[in-house]
């Protein structure tokens, strides 16, 4: 399609800090109320895990920049007939679909498909089993910018499931590079990593250590049905470990904001007062979250590139 | 998003009469050709019934005005992830949409949600349990608007599972308030209501007695499905009680048309030769629907309004 | 909607010579880059067997003439309600629907819907149960057509389950009707049909037979559902059998071209070196299929016809 190479978006790590730092302005400007780009182009939503949030967040963003859509959810797709998934992509990509926004429940499988699809068509990740899910991380960050604070005076800690979540592994990835104040990690024993490259991260063993003087807290979803099998005892426990409450904030930073990358358990990660209460960036997370999908399309059709 | 109070179309009795007057006469004007709106606007279908039909009426409905549509339907939906119907609105709302077109199995659900939405998204009830339908009631009066006849010599026959339709309620409600000449409605007494407004309602006990005179009867979906719990004998026996037949017309007026909310079961509640006869208003229903969705759907994004 | 009759796109042999060689002609022109039309229409794809593959390639042909599309799959249709085929056609053009692609496991249901919808509605017949699927015949011609290759030097084998494909049968009727050099068939014999006019089809009943000196070779997907059931041996066997690899190849003309309609069994009725080597017509196929779907709309539409 072009001289340059098919860009993908596959995870943090492989993204260079200046084109890092052009999808947060953009998104930012977006979000401001910057012309979106017209694209000419087809985009994919081809989803092996039902995910309405990302789904309807992607196809709105590529809907505001004009392109068509093709929703492909697993249950209905050629893969009942026993297609591999590289040649559902190279069938897409010779249809003349130009970006494939994949959500797969096997980890690695996006990085797998990049190295097999034809040259001209783009991946993004939107989630990959444990891996990675840097649009969330990027519009995680592109929310906090939003708020005017510097990364240097950010203090974040993020909680919970860090081991099965591609959330926390691509925020990790992220924040470090993003040069954060500070990071920490928290979540009960069973749920911390023991693959993840956590330089530059302080592990905690309690949320009140986690929460002590943060002026930002990120709470990871609890997956109920992964809970019933590892013998976790249950929701309510959960919560008095290890859920986010008023009370508990008190030892926060004054002003301590509070992320979530929904869909929110209310009454187990974070208490609903906390989640619908003045110090929750929640559903600016889900406002940024368009704009920023729409910034990373525009950036894979090669548009608003870094320089 | 203006200063003005956000509008939902969540039952017909919470309408003032001029909007019910406007949005007859523009939904008359669009099936007769008068241009529709433009609207730069996000419609969400969110469906927790399977429900093609109305869900491709509001569709194509949204996609006649340019408006964005993105469908959810339930098994798919995040529902599936615990996450109640208000977040799911709140993010919705959050993502930009400015509309939710809503089909709930639990009665009172919209009325529900529109109290905890935030100012700026409309709610628009598709059918919520056994309680309203307004789109459908709005549909109908303007199918018999369209054949020049006034309200006061209308004289209309409800027939069928009275006590669970929302389509009944609605419809009761809405004639009503037109000035309806006559008004009747008949079924089974186990299909008879026990908590609906009948003021007003001549209730029949056999199809005969509601058939007589009528110029107009509208026939209302048996659910087979309840059918077999409530001990009903079966369709057979339901037709030859309660199912509306060329003979049994013969002591309706001359020329009664005949109306259905449709899908219909041929040879349940209406003979085939009935529903695809000359007195059949069936299909007019069915394109009259999209004129009025469309017409509703301009009222709610401001346009069109009364006076 | 016209003075002339409502199109219809059945079968192959319901089409006039003229009509064909427009198709071929238009959908090659547009895969060379003509502008295509823009029409102002409506097409369902209503599909009552899954198949993302071709529903996916009308939506795309549909958007790039900007037609507004409606995707029904079975699973959420109203059939789950009884209501028939039938009725529903009659629903979707009562609503505004132009065109249906219908996609159904019963052999001549698309025939008979002909027979039955309302003037100005077309149908599409993208697969009938063991009938047709001429866009997929048409969309081979034209893929073959591009090469440059003159129908009388075409020497094509159609290999596999000849029986129980509608790809075959509609590749058969259109390849003679083209006037093609030698048309072979091929399969185990409880695959070779009993009721397909195969009049100046050479019957082959080896793949070796069928594959000397040919020039180009379709190979038909096996379904392994069937293959269960007839008792059939199991893929391996059939893959030594019936399959189609490089070795075997070599008794074929030189520059023997490998189609296949897909979605492709790997080691089963192909090698994944020939479907991925320089012979395989396979993403060609796919890549025109949009274009044909385009052509064929357009023609439905009444553009482009036949002078």
């Amino acid at each position: 399609m072009t001289d340059k190479a098919t860009r993908h978006l596959l995870d943090i790590d492989s993204l260079d800090s200046d084109t890092v730092q052009s999808l947060l302005n953009r998104a930012g400007a977006l979000a401001a109320g910057s012309a979106p780009s017209h694209l000419d182009m087809t985009v994919a939503n081809l989803f092996f895990e039902p995910s309405t949030r990302t789904r309807v967040s992607f196809e709105l963003a590529a809907q505001r920049l004009g392109m068509r859509v093709i929703n492909i959810e697993l249950d209905r797709s050629s893969s009942t007939k026993g297609e591999s998934l590289t040649d559902t992509a190279a069938t897409l990509a010779a249809m003349g679909v130009d970006c494939i926004v994949l959500r797969h429940p096997e980890t690695g499988r996006c990085h797998k498909l990049a190295s097999e699809v034809p040259a001209g068509l783009s991946l993004l990740n939107a989630g990959d089993g444990r891996g990675h899910h840097p649009s969330q991380a990027l519009l995680d960050a592109a929310t906090i910018a939003a708020l005017g604070m510097s990364w240097s005076a950010l203090d974040l800690s993020i909680v919970g499931d860090i081991r099965h979540s591609r959330v926390a592994r691509s925020g990790l990835q992220l924040f470090r590079r993003l040069g954060i104040g500070r990071l920490r990690a928290a979540g009960p024993p069973d749920m911390m990593p023991d693959d993840m490259d956590l330089a530059g991260v302080e592990v905690c063993t309690t949320l009140d250590e986690a929460l002590e003087d943060a002026n930002a807290v990120m709470m990871l979803r609890i997956q109920r049905e992964r809970m019933d099998k590892t013998g976790w005892p249950d929701s309510k426990h959960y919560h008095q470990e290890w859920g986010l409450t008023e009370a508990r904030l008190a030892s926060a930073a004054p002003g301590c904001r509070v992320l979530h990358p929904g869909p929110i358990n209310r009454g187990v990660e974070i208490a609903a007062d906390v989640a619908d209460g003045p110090r929750s960036l929640i559903l600016k997370q889900v406002r940024m979250g368009v704009f920023m999908r729409m910034a990373i399309l525009e950036w894979l059709a090669g548009r608003h590139q870094a320089n």
